[in-house]
């Protein structure tokens, strides 16, 4: 890989792309290239990329705007056939030379045999390589199952307080390199098993509707959509110079293709742990347990929102239940678990054990929320312990988890959901409403990968 | 204050009051009643309430329901003017027993000079004399100015992750003690500058809205109805005994009554933190400062969502922003920071409280939201010094948040919110959409306050 335009300056403000390659522990070859140093950060550096001995794969350009048409080509010449333009000032700048520069750059690398990521981008992030060519530093990447294909470098980090980028993909102006080809090449990955879009506009609406029907009949894709209003349509135009189409006619396009349209970045990361986390449940038939009566309730009326069924528990189911509770309580779904916690001689771990075990067996019963404070921690087996087990008996039926954090006193959710989620076990929501939400949207594609269009 | 039915079990799984008392700091005085045990938790234990020496204020029942209306007719004796009835199996019970019990206490009660919180409740939390009557382990309190007003104890706890009681009620079955009383101390209460209410049902809806009327002309009341779902009216029934009412008729005493609908946990959460932290700004026009392009166009399609107006800046505003741009770059509203902080030769912190000022300084804008990495921290000043500057210089002018967190790293959103949040700063929210309906609401409460009705 060159980096052309790399520069020796280090540290937080200095944008420095072979720092932060280093940083993040990448292997392979890298070469500065800059005129003005004979060395950047301990690598000699070269004048141009024809002046490097080896081959050289990937260019990434990171130079003033004005000299990108004269490296591509260069780039054209050394045999390099992909090239990253991180330096905006293309059809994203206010002025004619920017749009003109682009029109320019795509000519030479069609005329050269390069393909261009970019402009104005932070390139690619892949953690199974340990590879990010972003000039901002990027949290820790993690071997996610999931890709992103994005219009901003903002979603290789953290989102909704969780990195959820194993692979990414910043297409930036997507001048050549578009959504479609993108969404493709991470259809066919086979480290990839959720894809994620962040789109504000494609040049081409038949060739991504195409891709995405394709797509989403392997993997679940998720959608944010911007732009999606009419001011923010204006200032897409000088953020990457996209044309962001009717925002009807996107719905339709995702509706036909299976696409999951996510409305804002929290849904988007609550999607995301679901599709990774939990079996693709159909049927929209949910038990509840629940340590507040109130927040059964109010799980209720999240599955009226989202249009899934609190469903009968079978007359046996409430038997058993019953058989646990006090003599005076009334015991249905939602079942409130609380009075048999206070009653029961078993510890907590285990009286969840029993109750959990009847309601995921019954035959009414396809998902279970699970209302609990992550104080069960302290009991033994714990309450994760309790849903890990739960999960390999039960792999057919979702099981999902608001540890109401009114009770969470020290222990992180961060720990409790790396051991689920990433097993593959369980998730875990902030809110009875968005565990509801999540698991509607699972029913929802379940639906669609069954019987598409 | 006499706990009766206070056990000697100690531990996670005692549900021991007298406990907890104890573990928050509480310094009052504390009887424990219970006729088999001499001595509870180091205390010298009384048979029966009329055995205590001294006066008794509050009495904290938790006995099998059966002996409540005895303990209840001890407490008249005693002179005791106040009851928690903690226990449930009243008109939350499948029973006939259940209900009359329920009315037989009201009866005794009333009779007696005694009122009653409860039956079906943790009782109440005061932070500002570390009182919790709560059977579970409460998290530590903090003294906020936030009033909750709930159906069910989890409340006292954390909501959407930060701990919101300053003081709170459990209403419990609210068999005396109602919602509209407990808003109408709240309105009163030095100490409260925002009241939350989470509603099943209330049985005096005329009541309740002159309270609520009167109450939020002078402090925002958020409420949190729930069990609007026909399912869950039913289990409100069996949670609390409550009549839930229809939901437009809610929906139009809300309005009415200038109180603030939440949706759920994350809306409640929210609110609390903008109306703890952000002066009450009644206009929608918003300036965005963003480092990020994409982040800008996803906060403008909230600003669309929700009613807000990313309005034009003064050409004064632009030239001073264009000054310190890339020469190419189209300056507007949002301000995407980040080309200026790349060429700038100050600091982040200096150029970003330079770029503040100028859009604080525009007589377009009402509030500010941005887009912002806490990495921003470890340049010098931090933005967080930044922000409590800003929020002194324009003390009528909203500052908001949105940490991207994609560029975190290990700083704590946590421990920036309690510096910014508490000193009345600014608020930090965990997504553009939230941050964006936060200033929506607050502008519309602030029209309300302006002219109610």
């Amino acid at each position: 890989m060159a980096v052309i335009g790399a520069q020796p300056q280090s540290g937080e403000q200095a944008f420095n792309i072979i720092e932060n390659l280093s940083d993040c522990g990448y292997e392979g070859q890298v070469y500065p290239v800059n005129p003005n140093y004979g060395e950047v950060m301990g690598k000699k550096t070269y004048g141009t990329i024809t002046d490097i001995p080896g081959d050289v794969d990937l260019a990434v350009i990171s130079t003033p705007r004005h000299v990108v048409p004269e490296i591509l080509r260069q780039c054209a010449q050394k045999g390099t056939r992909a090239a990253i333009v991180v330096v905006q000032g293309f059809a994203d700048a206010t002025d004619d030379d920017g749009k003109r520069l682009q029109r320019e750059i795509v000519e030479i690398a069609r005329e050269g045999g390069v393909r261009i990521l970019g402009p104005n981008t932070l390139g690619v992030a892949n953690a199974f390589v340990n590879l990010s060519t972003s000039f901002m530093k990027l949290p820790a990447m993690r071997k996610l199952p999931v890709a992103v294909v994005s219009q901003s470098g903002m979603f290789f980090g953290k989102i909704g307080g969780s990195s959820m980028v194993g692979k990414g993909i910043d297409l930036g102006n997507a001048c050549d390199i578009d959504c479609a080809e993108a969404l493709e090449y991470f259809g066919q990955d086979p480290d990839t098993r959720v894809i994620v879009l962040h789109i504000e506009g494609v040049s081409d609406g038949q060739r991504f509707r195409e891709a995405a029907l394709r797509v989403s009949g392997k993997k679940p894709v998720l959608a944010l959509k911007t732009a999606w209003s009419r001011q923010a349509a204006g200032a897409a135009q000088s953020h990457t110079g996209s044309l962001v189409g009717k925002d009807e006619v996107w719905g339709a396009v995702f509706k036909q293709a299976g696409i999951i349209r996510v409305n804002d970045i929290d849904e988007m990361a609550d999607l995301v742990r679901a599709f990774c986390s939990l079996p693709l449940v159909g049927s929209k038939r949910i038990g509840v347990i629940t340590v507040s009566g109130g927040f059964g309730i109010i799980t209720m009326d999240a599955c009226a929102r989202y249009g899934l069924e609190v469903a009968e528990l079978s007359p046996r189911t409430i038997r058993k239940l019953a058989e646990a509770a006090p003599l005076w309580m009334k015991v249905g779904n939602p079942f409130d678990i609380m009075p048999t916690l206070m009653i029961s001689p078993q510890s907590y771990g285990e009286t969840f054990k029993a109750m959990l075990t009847e309601v995921l067996s019954d035959n009414n019963i396809d998902s279970v929320i699970l209302v609990a404070g992550a104080w069960l921690e302290e009991a033994s087996p714990t309450i994760t312990d309790v849903m890990e087990e739960m999960s390999q008996a039960f792999p057919y039926k979702a099981i999902v988890w608001y540890p109401c954090d009114g009770w969470l006193y020290d222990i992180s959710v961060d720990c409790l959901s790396q051991k689920l989620e990433h097993g593959g076990k369980a998730a875990i929501f902030p809110s009875p409403d968005r565990a509801v939400r999540a698991l509607a949207r699972l029913a929802r594609y379940s639906r669609f990968r069954n019987s598409p269009g």
